[in-house]
């Protein structure tokens, strides 16, 4: 390529469950176009990537046309890096195995890869946000399920065939509570995901039907973490308990995942991260009393500090500029 | 250093609670000399490194003295390679922060470099033993209190203070049986170890007072992981429920840590890896049950090719091959 590094571009793009982001990044991580289309409408992969590639097109050919695309990352439920593929993620329409690395390569006509959603927010935090300079830390994303990125030594962990990493999926309750989309019982994303809290309220509710508090104002469908977040922040004692109650389970899985890898920090991201203290502080000090002393005071728990579309499209930009070297 | 390589040695050095034991190791791994003295005796760890130094001296003169020797290579419990330290190693009678690596080194003339005990086995095992060629395993070890090294693309996981790898004290069962060492509740090390399968076989035998068991030959203080075996050999219900039970237990975890770092295998290393499928058998279903479909199946848990001692010395060994190149 005769084009200088500084005048080329990555293509950074999160698939999520309902919206697809993307945007046009530089190699110092500024973000020079964002974009967005439905995900969940497409039926049919080809036509996800079809219309992705219509809704790109236009920022290619105003920043300079194809001759200045280095490469595409992509970000991806269940993906895997070492394939370049979505292996079949729950939350996605398209079934079984998907080489979408390899089809959306051939669309544009550029190099592209692919790995996990998580995996890519924790490479862009590392690059670019809360985890710069860090060499140990673990990524959690907290929506409407629990994800995850684990960094040791400086780099990503994938495992032997891709898939480390779903430490939403590990058991923290024997015998708890059902995921009913993994048929687990007692895992992290049962509770600490947005999912999760909002069954612990309905739970909460149904318990003590004496008890008041400003959710029996809404209508039991409408009870979401959204709700739950508003009415703490009201003082609701029960809304606060279910922070408590949440932050206890987050925190024994977190105390499990520090004697794991011991890491710098853990770095949280993600719809329900915006609880911030009200999560935190019942989440710290379980973690605490679980450690062994050695790990006590240690570890950071921090907010991811970039936007969140923003980590998972960096992240997965950042795959470009390490691979094409 | 003018003496080829292929005639030079590591001293392997494994401290242990009670015993130590140490080696001569030429580059390819054979150990051409085995040592130990006591540990436990030692009050002070100056007089410990002085007995060392005179039961290793012979060893060192008989294969060409210091001229020869590389390096010199320990694994110990609460080892930190970053800083060459034992910290607070509950097992050994010295207390606080030991700076072994330092005080070995100074005494023998010999650049010395230490580890924690189970990362010391899992390098053994990578490059001498059953997992020859693997980038991501786990290493187990069941005796006394249960370690792990753990290993993902290739390299151990020291974490951001080199203390990561103790999953012997992840809770596993929350509020679960107190651990007296640690003063946690439900941790891994209290089930998964020889004396939490004697406090198991304790605990099985008041439950049910008049149901039969060969354990009830022995008396209480002599029950322990050896007996609990000896019996589940002859046919015993009582002592076989325990392994179902443990096996249980240790699934449940390693369904977790294979969740985190998505491992090739897990190799089991220790005294209580003698039962075999006794354990194995209950372990594995616990496990597999408990894992994310894409994890099933994949996961090869296996036995230490080593000698128990061997592991750690050949790991400890491989300190000074890697670090003197």
């Amino acid at each position: 390529m005769d084009i200088p590094i500084s005048q080329q571009y990555a293509i950074g793009i999160d698939i999520g469950g309902t919206n697809t982001k993307f945007g046009l990044v530089n190699h110092r991580g500024d973000i020079s176009y964002h974009g967005a289309i439905l995900t969940h409408k497409h039926e049919d992969v080809n036509d996800f990537i079809n219309d992705l590639y219509e809704a790109i097109l236009p920022a290619i050919e105003d920043n300079g046309g194809f001759s200045v695309i280095r490469g595409i990352g992509i970000g991806a439920p269940n993906g895997n890096i070492y394939k370049g593929t979505i292996e079949y993620a729950p939350n996605l329409k398209w079934k079984g195995i998907i080489p979408l690395a390899d089809l959306i390569g051939k669309k544009f006509g550029v190099k592209a890869r692919l790995t996990n959603d998580a995996n890519a927010a924790a490479v862009g935090e590392m690059t670019y946000g809360s985890a710069k300079g860090m060499k140990d830390f673990i990524m959690i994303t907290l929506g409407t399920g629990v994800g995850s990125g684990i960094v040791a030594n400086g780099q990503l962990i994938y495992g032997h065939d891709g898939f480390a990493g779903e430490l939403g999926h590990t058991i923290i309750i024997p015998d708890g509570r059902l995921h009913p989309g993994t048929g687990a019982h007692g895992s992290l994303e049962a509770y600490a995901s947005a999912t999760g809290v909002s069954r612990t309220a309905l739970e909460f509710l149904d318990k003590d039907p004496g008890k008041p508090s400003l959710m029996r104002n809404y209508a039991r469908e409408e009870i979401d973490a959204r709700v739950v977040y508003d009415c703490a922040m009201e003082g609701d004692k029960m809304a606060l308990d279910i922070y408590e109650y949440t932050g206890k389970i987050l925190g024994l899985a977190l105390a499990n995942f520090v004697m794991f890898s011991s890491p710098e920090a853990i770095i949280f991201f993600g719809g329900m991260s915006k609880a911030g203290e009200l999560l935190l502080k019942p989440t710290r000090e379980t973690m605490e009393k679980n450690l062994l002393p050695i790990f006590r005071n240690k570890v950071k728990l921090i907010f991811s500090e970039l936007k969140e579309a923003d980590a998972a499209i960096l992240g997965a930009s950042a795959l470009v500029w390490e691979t094409s070297k």
